[in-house]
């Protein structure tokens, strides 16, 4: 077995992490368990506040502690109507990393900087990227098409949108979209990245609250499984469905914002992801699923990514 | 400098050359002059013949064996009406390389075998890579969603299509989509491809045959600067410009194929890409444009690319 080594280092000193891979924050999938177990592997673990109310979110911060003494951090999409609880949650519960997502990172950067956290934002585009680090951020998560769930309406994928990002800031960049085991780590990483944010792969193991069914799907899904709509209200990436294939019809047909909103209804996610429907449901997962077969446990699956990056890595050093 | 040396050689092999960069056949793009320079450079030139009549591609063919004593190939759409008599013209000429694009690779790869080509075909995903494979071809290209001009209807992205792609075939796999320097050439391989096609850097060059507006156009290009259209019709990646516009504003209110063939006219890939019309013409690239910022010799932009994927592998090997 090789032994993984990262060129660059400065995403782990700040995070106070052995390894620069990320659990993305998701919705209905990632709360303190999944965070928690990636932590306990030398990662980061990320409780997903998005399908949280501000109660829930700080008891699963308060479980996170009890199942972890290493770092781990929140994300919180800043466009929710009640973004103001949840920061007031992550501040009085003393979290001390944050990723923000949707919406601006001016709004409260200031304010967790001030509490001395560690702050990430997710972003589509290299101008969002720049105004992340003018906002003060610490790291800049340039997410591409690929990725599962919410996403740009640019369309601007990981293998072009990476360098570029990287090009654009100083500040350490962090690849999302696609990325689903080591190979696409290394590859990441030649891109210009100094870490990566994992989505997808995360939400398919057995710590991850989502359910089974959700799991299975991703474990059969095939290189064409996913597909992108909802461009107009809040562009999403999501398996094929009954679902799906409604909204496609409706957006073929010029249907406006309005009628897409009565299509999406409400909780089609929690639906989707968290009860199971896979028909009716908003199943969110990226493209990197065809690559997903199993659902290991986080150790089985950090280790493995360490080993497919190093042996990766190590084809290059002849 | 590091000198660049590349972990498998099998596309080497195949094809006779010292580098496994291949140079994209594109429409108005692609002639004798860049083909040539991309071989005499060590990698593989390919005239597009996309956009030549036969006699036009007979007079290509014999002006490249001129400019020329490496190999060389010529990339040949295989849906295109007088396809028979393109496919007549290379094997009179005893061309030795064959590119295929669009349409089956089933149909002639046979044929090619038997005057003894090596013969690859482009695909968009999966299911058609394994088809090449069965087809008898030597070598597939996986193009994903990034990649300028004709794409396919899945939107899979080159970071998620190589790895799957590589998976589910034996023979070497050439990636296409979003690479234009060395960084991107050491992610493709990270990502287990075995070589490259490189498109859009190589019609920003001295010897591309495009328009100097369209290089131009390519180097002042950012992240967001194309756009993907005409799915129902004939999918295809090019800057946003007036014409494009008219496009999306047709597609978003439900318009159908015959009036997308009516806003598309025709010679639309002519008038942006060798007239240089950048407003009204259909000026294809790719997401990587963001990437390219100028308009280098062959020569020179052959060398940048192995100097940046040696230094961005070395960067591994500590």
């Amino acid at each position: 077995m090789q032994t993984a080594s990262f060129p660059d280092q400065r995403v782990q000193q700040l995070l106070g992490i052995d390894t620069p891979i990320i659990q993305a924050g998701m919705v209905w999938a990632s709360g303190a368990k999944l965070a928690a177990a990636v932590s306990n592997a030398g990662g980061l673990g990320l409780i997903g506040a998005g399908s949280m109310k501000p109660d829930l979110l700080r008891e699963q911060i308060r479980k996170a502690r009890r199942l972890t003494l290493k770092p781990f951090g929140v994300n919180i999409p800043l466009l929710r109507g009640d973004v103001e609880d949840l920061v007031q949650v992550v501040l009085e519960e003393e979290v001390k990393i944050i990723f923000g997502s949707a919406g601006s990172a001016k709004r409260f950067t200031p304010r967790f900087k001030e509490a001395g956290c560690v702050v990430a934002h997710v972003v589509p585009g290299v101008t969002f990227a720049k105004k992340v680090e003018d906002a003060g951020c610490d790291l800049v998560v340039a997410e591409g098409f690929e990725a599962g769930g919410h996403n740009g309406v640019d369309m601007v994928t990981t293998f072009s949108l990476i360098p570029q990002v990287v090009d654009a800031v100083s500040i350490p960049v962090l690849a999302a979209g696609g990325i689903a085991d080591g190979q696409g780590i290394a590859a990441a990483l030649a891109l210009g990245a100094s870490g990566v944010q994992i989505g997808t792969r995360f939400a398919a193991t057995v710590e991850s609250s989502a359910h089974d069914n959700y799991k299975q799907a991703v474990v059969s899904a095939d290189d064409r499984a996913t597909v992108f709509h909802l461009r107009q209200i809040g562009p999403a990436r999501m398996f094929r469905n009954a679902w799906t294939e409604r909204v496609r019809a409706a957006e073929e047909q010029g249907a406006s914002p309005e009628e897409l909103k009565e299509i999406l209804g409400s909780k089609r996610e929690r639906l989707g992801i968290f009860e199971g429907d896979l028909e009716e449901g908003q199943v969110e997962a990226g493209q990197g699923s065809g690559l997903i077969r199993d659902v290991p446990t986080v150790a089985e699956l950090m280790q493995r990514l360490l080993e497919e990056y190093a042996s990766t890595t190590a084809k290059f050093c002849t």
